[in-house]
């Protein structure tokens, strides 16, 4: 398949069945005590392996793992990874793409930055909530703004 | 979104979150008792519903209709309209390409044939059960040939 039918059809693909995630997961080794998460999930029955196997060859992040319910599953973690693997589909995803636009701007947060600007990309990450239907989503910029408080880390 | 990844893009997202079937359906109108029906389905969210309407206007085939628990379907039914639709896509496919030779290859069964080629193609419709891994699938060639038997239908 040339190159970009080929981003064409992994963009289809993430639209209908994977998933595209920004999280705020809590790190007890952060400063602010809380990192962002940014992942790509593709799953496949366990015989579907080799299917993610060619994915990965293509995406050349992340790997892949059995689960023990018959499941593979195919995950990309972390900035500069899913930044640089959503950006060679990103042009031809329909369903997720605002959310894919959301996960892009989040990708690029510097290492280094103020307290301030750190809420605003937790800020960008509850966003993401709003596309992926998550209804049990627990950690949200309220909970680390609690944490900062609590722990006088000052703003900015 | 230029031709060629359009039908990439839709590959991905049949092969991602699609559904592809040849099923054989009692009809009593039918000499043989039997129909081999053929469909594509899509399924999402009602509020997506503006998706399966683009892939409508693009695959020219089905219809669209609301769900009573929250989701919109996109269903393409018969032999022509599976066949004109599948045959865009075909190419880009790859979780379901052998699914999708199998279901070409029973589109093209003319509209007048023996019973021997009839059972023919009912056979390749149960060979897509271990694409589909459907596991209730009650209607088979045997239960078409006890009815053709029963019937005094005769073969060919």
């Amino acid at each position: 398949m040339p190159n970009r039918n080929l981003r064409a059809y992994i963009a289809g693909f993430l639209d209908g069945d994977g998933c595209l995630m920004a999280q705020l997961v809590k790190r007890s080794g952060y400063i602010r005590g809380y990192q962002i998460r940014l992942s790509i999930v593709f799953y496949q029955k366990k015989q579907n392996k080799h299917f993610l196997v060619w994915l990965k060859r293509y995406l050349k992040h992340g790997y892949i793992r059995e689960r023990n319910d018959g499941m593979a599953e195919y995950t990309i973690v972390g900035l500069k990874a899913v930044k640089e693997s959503l950006i060679k589909i990103y042009p031809y995803l329909r369903l997720k793409k605002k959310l894919a636009k959301i996960i892009l701007e989040i990708s690029d947060m510097p290492r280094k930055l103020s307290t301030k600007d750190f809420l605003r990309y937790c800020r960008l990450a509850d966003k993401t909530a709003k596309y992926t239907y998550s209804k049990k989503r627990t950690r949200t910029v309220k909970e680390v703004m609690k944490y900062l408080a609590k722990n006088k880390i000052l703003t900015p």
